[in-house]
Parts: C-alpha cells; structure tokens; sequence
C-alpha cells in the first residue's frame, strides 16, 4: 500500500483537538468504535472495512493476545489512511512518575502510537502533567481524554467534586487534554469534546455492572459528542453494516442538537 | 536451581490471607520493595539478593522493557524459593468485563504470575467481583490490595466517602481482598493489612507530585502494616543493605506498635 503523504503532513501541523473536529465535519461521524477484541490481526482486518465509518478507534493493547510493535504500526497506518484517531483506553491511575514509564516504555510503547489516551484524575493533577511531558518528545500531536464519569453501578466519580476537578483539570492542561469520558454534560466550553461509552440500540446491560444508553439518550440526555460503540457492533452479524447504522443515526442526532 | 517443592505444597493448601500472614512472621519483615525498573533481567538479579529481606515484590510489567512470560515466570520461581509475595501494581480501574480480560489475558498474563493485584474502587465493586470470578479459573491462591488513599499531591480519593467505599468493598470482598493501598488506619478489622508507599527515610518528594513519610511516621502516624519502599532502595549505593536496614527498622516499629 503506498503511503498517504498528504494526510501524513496535514496532520502533523494541526494539533490534536483541530485534527479531531476536522475528522468530524469532513467524515460526518461521530461514532468511536470500541475495539475490545483479542487479536490485533482481526483489529487490523476490520478497521480496513470500518476505517470510513468511524472518527476514533478504541482499543486496550493489553488485552491483544498478538501485540507487537510492527503490527501496531500497521494499524496506525491504517488510521492515518482512513483519517481516524487511535485511542488507547489505558485509564491512567498511578503517580506522575509511573504514568510517564507507561506511557512511553515497555512492550507497548503506547506513545509512539496512540494519538490520545484515557487518563482517570483520581491520582491528581500530577498524572496530566506527567503525560504531557512525556508527550513532548514525540514528534506528533498527542493528547488525552479525561473520565470524568464512568458508567459501571456503583462508581465513585459519581459526585460532583470529582466532576468538578475534571473540569477544573482540564481547562488548566487544555492543550493536552481535548475531552471527556463522560456520562453527561460537564461544561458549556465546547473545545471540550464529551465521549460517552456504553451506547447499544437494544440492550440494557451486562452481569459485571455494565449499562447501556442509545445513541439519542447519549447525545440527548447524556450531552455526548462522541458515541463510544462496542458490542453493538463487534457482536452484530454485518459489522460494517452496523457501523453505518451507528454513524448515520450517531451523526444526525449529533447535527440536529450541537447544530454543527 | 533445584524447585522448592515443600513450600510450593504448603502454599498451595492456603489462603493468600494466610500465607502473607505467615512470610511476616516467620521472615520478620514488613518490606515491600518497589522494584520500578525498567529491565526484568536486573528485577531477577535483584531479587535474588533481597529475596531473604522482603515480604513482597511490587512491580509494573507494563514498563519492563524486556518482559516475556519465561521470564516472569523465573521470577515466581523466585519468589517462592525466599518466599514472598509478587504483586503487579496493575492499578486496575475499568469496567468488570474489561479487567477480567486485562488480568487474564494479552502479552502479560498477570493472573498467571502475580499473587496479588492492585485495584481501584473507582468503578464500583463490579471490578473486584470480576478479578476474584477470573482467579477462579487460577489454581493457586489470589488476592488484590485496594487503592483506598493515595500519596500523590491533590488525589481525589482523599474524601471520607471514597475510603468507606474502599472499607465496605473490602469487607464484602474479604476473600479476595485482602488490604489497602492506604496512608491511614481505616478500620479496626486487623485481617486487612494496610499497605503505604511513599516512604523513605531522608526525602521529602519529587518533582511529579509524590509526597514522602519515614517507616515510623507511615506505621505510627499513618497506621501502615506493610512499608512499599522504592527509590530510596533502588536509588542507594548499596541496595541490599539499605533493604536490610528498611527491613529492621521496619519490622521493629511494626512490633512495637501492632504487639504481633
């Protein structure tokens, strides 16, 4: 496959939230595939098929049973062709200092590859701080979303203190920080971007405290802009077929309330 | 290097709750050493020669750069010819569906190696049902420490609701979790060991908001069972007998002031 120069440039002078909205408004989608699947080879394959559909891919590299740098620099290629974002749902939670090793070191590397990452505020400020000057020595546009609510019963962020320290957070650190993990509306500056999980059209939950919204109620009631879809789609018969389903009916909605 | 059959047996027939217990009185050490190394290989070396001094191993598999299951699994052999405990500080903080994944499977395989987990009760409780219904497919004993408070500079854990949902959890839990990551006493109920990091016998913190307490001040001032020490080990001269002074200070305060 020959190398797409254009994109490539494009976006390495753009930061990260201006890449982000271009994709929206160029692709007409909101929707971030959550790709919670063993293989990265079937990662791969299917990111080639719903590459078009999606703004974001979500993935978790440590629960890929076929990891490797080289394959994960192929996905990257990938995104870069399709003009999506990759996301690393690491859910940072460790000290400064430890964070940046995560960050940048290991088998994974995840800083040499994934445009954002996911970061929980629960250890302070410090761990935003960290990542982003770590983030400083890759010659790419980085950035992170912050979860400012989660949507499992029983979460503790469920309080408006610790709503109010992502925020807060945030708005301090918004080069680095472009959005939310978030369940609902947390603030009126729309530079923010608000990310809501657990989106299926007929579901209602899972036995390890997992619940779901539709895409309306997510963008509606929930103030999300950006509809994290999984099982919806990876469990459906026509993946790619869903997908355009989840885009079509994700992106309406979205222009119809964010009057994009 | 000969297997240590008598203490692989003996292990086997007991709780985790039950073996820590037993490492801290037959070793006389309340030492955790804080092994943030980048390499296994020198993980491996290292513990070999502090073996004999600590009572458990805190690692992050995520920052090694040279990780491979043979080689974790060398390091358990390891850990159970001096006897003590490997704890991969994984920081667990997701949803239950997910972290079962993240326990069990990918390049790391932590649920095949670590006797004790660190977790977040930051999504509900759905995470700690999840790890203890994966371990259950382990045929050896499994445990996990909960984050109830941490060191660093303007945690959002620091609030009474988030330690008593630490408490709670951990009482509902009380098989598979079998302490605190913690920086006070949080309950009478002695069967929980209270585990705090951030001690060091001359420093004050870093520059990524990481505050220090000395072994007296964490088991005296902050109710500390077992003393997580890291840097001011690994950072000394001579590492092992820097261990062996953590270990006998350590062990002496703790005596002194939990009459075990």
């Amino acid at each position: 496959s020959s190398k797409p120069e254009i994109v490539e440039t494009k976006h390495l002078s753009m930061s990260i939230r201006e890449r982000f909205q271009m994709i929206l408004k160029e692709k007409k989608t909101n929707l971030c595939l959550s790709a919670d699947l063993p293989s990265l080879d079937e990662i791969i394959e299917l990111s080639k098929q719903i590459g078009p559909n999606i703004c974001m891919l979500k993935i978790h590299c440590d629960i890929l049973n076929d990891f490797s740098m080289e394959k994960i620099l192929q996905l990257k290629e990938i995104s870069r062709k399709f003009n999506f974002l990759l996301l690393e749902d690491r859910k940072f939670a460790d000290i400064g200092n430890t964070v940046k090793s995560q960050y940048t070191k290991g088998l994974f590397q995840i800083s040499q590859w994934a445009d954002l990452v996911t970061v929980h505020i629960l250890p302070g400020e410090g761990i935003v701080e960290a990542l982003e000057q770590a983030a400083q020595s890759i010659n790419e546009p980085r950035g992170c979303l912050l979860i400012a609510q989660m949507s499992s019963k029983g979460a503790l962020t469920d309080n408006e203190d610790y709503v109010k320290g992502a925020v807060q957070c945030a708005k301090k650190y918004s080069n680095f920080v472009i959005g939310f993990i978030s369940q609902s509306r947390l603030t009126t500056d729309n530079q923010f971007l608000h990310c809501t999980p657990g989106i299926h059209l007929n579901n209602t939950g899972d036995q390890l405290g997992q619940q779901y919204v539709t895409p309306r109620q997510a963008i509606d009631g929930r103030g999300a802009d950006i509809l994290i879809v999984g099982r919806a789609i990876l469990d459906s018969i026509n993946r790619v077929k869903t997908a355009e389903e989840y885009q079509e009916e994700g992106y309406r909605v979205y222009e119809q309330l964010r009057h994009v």
